[in-house]
């Protein structure tokens, strides 16, 4: 029997504090004139929780708040947030690994409240990407590295709803015999994944692009860092370019869902995967609540 | 007492045909999976509604089929979509002007099975804006003028949901005092409006931006060509520099809501407006059907 998904819709109040009340997942629940709908304007997150434990929850909320700002969206209500998640975690039946959609829209159109919500449900298999590891291909992002300095209304580094274009490059991955992107800046900068931070190594430096480049600061990448120093190694945030990327080590793509999937080939070239201490930082970001 | 805003409900059948169902436009109607709602993953278009008549209908409806073929969504049953339109234009209680939208999505998450809907409403009220004019900035877009060619994959061109960067340029111009966005290229070439298109009159010469740079090619910049070409002037798709937004000696922006809205300054700069040539414009926008 497939498993009901769990949905708490937020219920904003004037003082600024937000309630948030269970609803139906499989019923409609937005307007279609939800600017989230029609405009993809708003922000989210997606929180792993693994054996019931949402995974880096400050940090992601932390994120929400920021992108929220970036988009002149009311500020969230932070531990309303933070509660929910877990109740919502709680609420669903109990999975290894779920996880937990945040959601904040700026709502009705002309209404001036927003729309959020909180939506719990099993992730897809990554079992065979994580074990197998995953084809790349490089893709130009065609914005120059300084994007945020120069056009700071792009909302580059905001984790907005309105993410068309990268599910248009994994569709175009696939469509050319690979799993997965890491976008390039037209000066040669390596960004990030569609829905992914890159994580290079080199010797016992581990290495992972700059926010401002006007991507997104990993959570899964700073509970990959924090495994990397907890075992001696050195963690960098520092700009790479592609042919970094020929020359590291080995190479991760980072996410809330997938967690942590080896870099096994780049546009074709098959690159060295480490199968040792993929099993070690995925049974670290599996099993260590932070 | 307002009026009610009419919607009608797309239902897609195995053959790929469209029938359309009313619903309630002020209740719930698509899921918090869907994926319109979170990746902004779809279609649209706004069709004016003058007098009752959708304009330009044929253009829109081929430009969203356009546009749903960039994203690899089902290519929309046009004549049923036309239809609805046209049903859902009637259906309204009357108004001298109602936009029509219409919408396609990925639909829910692994579904397979897109969402659309035609929402008729009244849109915003533009008697200041096209009598008195208006004030623009220009902004980088940040893309270089080949982008189409170079990254298929950033869907430019498409008129896609994810327009949160095309509001938040909007709400930067609101906040340093203008009320609309021209943007430009890393390579100076002028693009359009975060929801116009650019029209500059040079003498008895109308021009407005090539497709190719990764712009929409404007519905209601057709209409003004036809217009123009009527009173025996030349229209001509061309390259346009930000110094030629200065040597015009008339600039519009078009769309579908405003119709034409004469640029009154660029950049601060104060810019020749022509209210006859507009009061004929809009005359014509606002009366001829086609």
């Amino acid at each position: 029997m497939p498993s009901s998904p769990v949905l708490f819709l937020a219920v904003p109040a004037a003082d600024g504090t937000t309630t948030f009340t269970p609803a139906d997942a499989l019923a409609p629940q937005l307007r279609v004139d939800d600017l989230g709908a029609t405009r993809g304007d708003g922000v989210f997150e997606s929180v792993a929780v693994v054996g019931g434990t949402p995974q880096g929850l400050a940090h992601h909320l932390d994120r929400f708040a920021r992108s929220a700002a970036l988009l002149d969206l009311p500020a969230p209500d932070t531990a309303a947030w933070a509660d929910a998640v877990h109740r919502a975690a709680a609420a669903h039946e109990p999975r290894p690994e779920l996880l937990a959609k945040l959601v904040l829209t700026r709502g009705v159109e002309g209404s001036g409240v927003p729309t959020g919500w909180v939506h719990v449900f099993p992730g897809a298999d990554h079992t065979e990407q994580r074990t197998a590891g995953i084809d790349v291909l490089a893709l130009e992002r065609a914005y120059p590295s300084d994007v945020v300095v120069r056009a700071p209304w792009l909302l580059q580094g905001a984790k907005t709803l309105s993410y068309a274009l990268n599910t248009a490059a994994l569709r175009y991955a696939r469509a050319h015999g690979a799993h997965d992107v890491v976008f390039v800046s037209t000066d040669g900068d390596v960004l990030e994944g569609p829905n992914s931070t890159v994580l290079a190594r080199f010797a016992d430096r581990w290495v992972t692009p700059p926010p401002e480049l006007g991507i997104l600061d990993g959570t899964t990448q700073a509970r990959a860092f924090a495994w990397a120093r907890g075992r001696g190694d050195r963690t960098e945030v520092a700009r790479l370019g592609v042919d970094d990327l020929k020359t590291a080590d080995a190479l991760w793509l980072l996410s809330s869902g997938r967690l942590s999937a080896p870099v096994r080939s780049l546009d074709g070239v098959p690159r060295p995967t480490d199968a040792a201490l993929q099993a070690e930082l995925l049974h670290h970001l599996l099993t260590v609540a932070d």
